[in-house]
């Protein structure tokens, strides 16, 4: 890290700084120009983390020199993360579009979408069992009784499972039905969440929070590669800012960075993202165009009686089309859709 | 609700979005401009947040009328929330100034806090023992340990304790020494912890969202409240913008607003939202001075040897003179501070 | 628009609305819910705009139910605009590259970045002349003199010129060079300039603010085209939030939804969006994936020594790469780019 | 600065870097670490800030470490400036309380809120006469008319006027009326603006701009210092984000970080910033205790039908407790009011 001092500090709280990074059993260069002095400081990223310098006297700010993130970035792991969810392959190439209901609702809602995925080409089904909802009073998920209707639609299409999880006491019933496990938007933080499927030997989406920064997002897969799982597919699905038009605002430049710095693959979720499905068909040709190696987006037979995200979701009438288009870019594109 | 068609729309879509209103025993009012038509919803609240009907065709968008939320509205209870920590008061025209270390780390480093903040007439102890971190590489919390030296301060010097909840399997332990359940930022919207915190007769302090609108952060309060948990301290503790020479980015209107839609008392966190010492007092005396109830602030008896947040904590040899400043203007604002 | 009335609104702070509304000439529809009162109101545009009714007694707040923009709107006009500058045509399915440097610098730093756009089939060449700079000492561009050297690079190559006006009074001069005028972002909302521009028959690009909605760059079009200038090219660049590992966060959903709410033509600018040459590609992309009838592209002949934005300009020895790749997506979306 | 070079980042990359930077007469200090190198580079401002350094491969970022900004510094000018406007003073613990309506409409409107902000112990006068309006088909202001209503307003009460200048082709008019020239937001970044205020010997008042950091408002005072004008009022007015419950979010602690970072005297404007009226007092008194050197806020002897800003207008009726209670917090915080 470079510690930056004030305008006017003085040589005993320089030294006062390279003592303090010594005795923390790192090194100090300490560099002074006309106004100000500089002091690189090397040692151990473990160490240095924990170093308070911002609270000493006549420290203006310190600055990060190397990334806090090791194990998902490029520089530790230069070649494409391919992941295998039951034969379906996402990353390094291989392309997948995820699709289903937001929610599921009954056996009937869920067979006749997973049908119109299957049919169209896309590689795996997702659903939601355990909602979040910013509301008390609004429809929570059906549960396990919700997990049992996916694998239903998993046996008959061979279509792998994407559900989410919200609560660690319920990894073991999770577990017996998903192929991956989503971590929403709302958890991306909640470190005991990594810290659990970081356990397992079980591909786990981790989608962006609304605030998060793409670093913050990359810290959050460390937490679950650092406990021993790698099958991390990182998730862009908006971010919050002033514009009101869509419901979020789509980051594409976040899915191009993260690929740049990380090894992981990268899906958007381009239907939560604008929560208009007008919008839905031309961002998610850009998230394919910006290098996205998965898309996971919203339909439903019948998005009017929705119990959530109705607006957003494609009528599976119009699945074939819209999947047909996004396909054949992605081929377009280099990437393998098999 | 209120239904605006687009301009447009037909008449067979208007009649398809009234019957759908009356389907879900709601009744619609239709007005007709020349060029838009607007449709008034009226019916129950639960009834209406659950009908997607932004998802038909013709629609141009739905505005709320009514506010998602009611148990914590002023509307459904008129008169200030007071809350009873161990004796001490909040909420109603009493002030509370909560202060402690970021992390507990030493039982020295805690009583040594807790007797600066007894002495400068604070009113209770903050501390954490369970911490949630961006980095795994960093100082995590010492769990139970910390819990026990945060007991024992308490004994020493009779300020309540507010520590926060991460795990809701944690619960047990963390309420068998904790005075009031502190719900940090992150956790805002876990909404499994905030409807097993909701069954428990325990004051909680929620934390508002880093990108959490004021009207979420009252739902999540709502999530407590509907669970049988009325003891619910409200907490602005800043939120992300595009600014970076602050920490986060305190809104004080958030407070005078929340006070003004909620019976429910606001505290304010200067130390997390501005990241800097140099600004904690100013934004101390702003927070009171906007109508907050409280304020939660860093100290620490070796803020350049704290194990996280050492740059904004207040040294506990500043304490004092801190705490008269912001007790005295609490007076002038005809706040209680016995 | 409609009128929300405050829980608990007097029948009298109702009738006062109303008597408001009709005193201006409009009519008020009121719908009374068991809780809130909803009154309809049915007017002019421009009447209403005047109308504080959010100042009166007892309304909680007014909801807009006409667009606020009529003469871009593809409600006014379904059409696609198609804007044809020196020949060269953009909307309606014509795609253009525009590209060039950031400043001009020297006469031949303009001339090799011209023929490296006109050899890769760009369609016109972009170069600033009188630059906004966040910095008084930071180099503010030549001039007149750069405006030269942009003419003598257009007599050479065809490539109509887009260069920015800063300065009311510098119209004249300008206007005597450039074929596009642009305005930047931070003027989008500098109603003189766009008042002024407004009066010419000149095509304008016109930039979205930093921190402007979707609503608000639409409303500053509306200023341009309702002083008689229908050549209006919006141009989306990235708008400011909390991410800072791009220097914007370039929004490609305003590019869709300002497609399906105008019928201007929306090109994209990748180098201010992200600010970060490996970026440009694959945002490029995405913004031709997402609907973009245009991108306007930073080039240099050596971004090592250019004398802004250097970070993000392609070299013009890679540029041809660059270009192949964006037209050959332009076609593939079925776009003309002849 | 310092330049962080690429992990990986070659020798001879580095040694680039030096010649680049020793080339453009600065000097270069390396410091490699096990995995990062890093260049500290000591030199003029001027010279550095053209720079493009980050152009340059194998650089990984770079970071500035003078401030960018000078002559408005707390470095370069310790002391408190103050300024006088007509034998009013602001700055250096002079507190000036400006209110006004937004809009001039009518010689009696204008005169009638004079009257209120004398009588309630007010400094100075604001009324708009040229007006930024979002809508074309809004309001735009009575012009020279204006002025002229607010100078008579001046010659009744001796309250110095504040109002706004949108266009430099004003400058002459507006300054044969006014005693401060306003920036407004929008205008922030307006340098032909900024320059122009410079040359002349008036009191400015610069708004912070709807998206600009607390450094970016810094520079901007620095275009109008730079140009040798030195009596710049920083005004804060809100910021944009996310939250829609209020108009803007206004940035307290961007009050106190400008006035650690800058000698010139900071103002709030909390009838912009809330756009609510039941919210602009309790942050009035946040202003003031958060160590503003003065308010500057709307009034109106009609809020209902004021031509702009009638929500959050405070009316000239209740303006005298209001004023009151904001002089009351101004003298307990040791500001004179005189």
């Amino acid at each position: 890290m470079v510690v930056i001092m004030q305008e006017g500090a003085t040589a005993e709280q320089v030294a006062q700084v390279v003592a303090r990074v010594e005795e923390a059993g790192a090194s100090a260069h300490v560099s002074s120009g006309e106004r100000v002095t500089v002091i690189g400081v090397i040692g151990d990223r473990e160490d240095l983390t924990a170093l308070p310098l911002e609270a000493m006297p006549g420290v203006e700010r310190v600055v990060a020199v190397l990334k806090p993130y090791k194990l998902v970035s490029r520089e530790f792991h230069p070649a494409d993360t391919v992941i295998d969810v039951r034969g379906k392959m996402i990353g390094g190439g291989r392309f997948a579009l995820i699709a289903g209901p937001c929610s599921v609702e009954t056996e009937e809602q869920v067979m006749e979408s997973a049908r119109a995925v299957k049919a169209a080409g896309g590689h795996m089904l997702r659903g939601g069992a355990f909602k979040p909802r910013t509301s008390p009073y609004a429809f929570q998920g059906l549960g396990e009784e919700g997990l049992k209707m996916l694998a239903a639609a998993r046996d008959e299409t061979g279509l792998p499972i994407v559900t989410e999880i919200m609560d660690p006491r319920d990894l073991d019933v999770v577990c017996r039905y998903t192929d991956v496990l989503q971590i929403g938007a709302r958890n991306m933080q909640n470190f005991l969440l990594l810290a659990e499927v970081g356990r397992l030997d079980k591909p786990v989406l981790l989608k962006r929070g609304l605030s998060a920064t793409i670093e913050e997002w990359l810290m959050a897969a460390e937490y679950v590669v650092k406990g021993g799982n790698e099958q991390v597919i990182l998730c862009e699905r908006g971010i919050r800012t002033f514009e009101t038009a869509t419901r979020n605002t789509l980051d594409l430049s976040a899915v191009a960075a993260a690929k740049l710095a990380s090894h992981l693959p990268v899906v958007v979720d381009p239907s939560h993202a604008t929560g208009r499905r007008d919008l839905v068909l031309p961002l998610s040709l850009a998230a394919v165009a910006a290098g996205a190696d998965g898309l996971i987006v919203e339909t439903h037979p019948n998005p009017a009686h929705a119990l959530s995200d109705g607006p957003q979701s494609i009528p599976t009438a119009a699945f074939g089309e819209y999947a047909a288009r996004v396909l054949e870019l992605a081929r377009w594109a280099g990437r393998s859709v098999a």
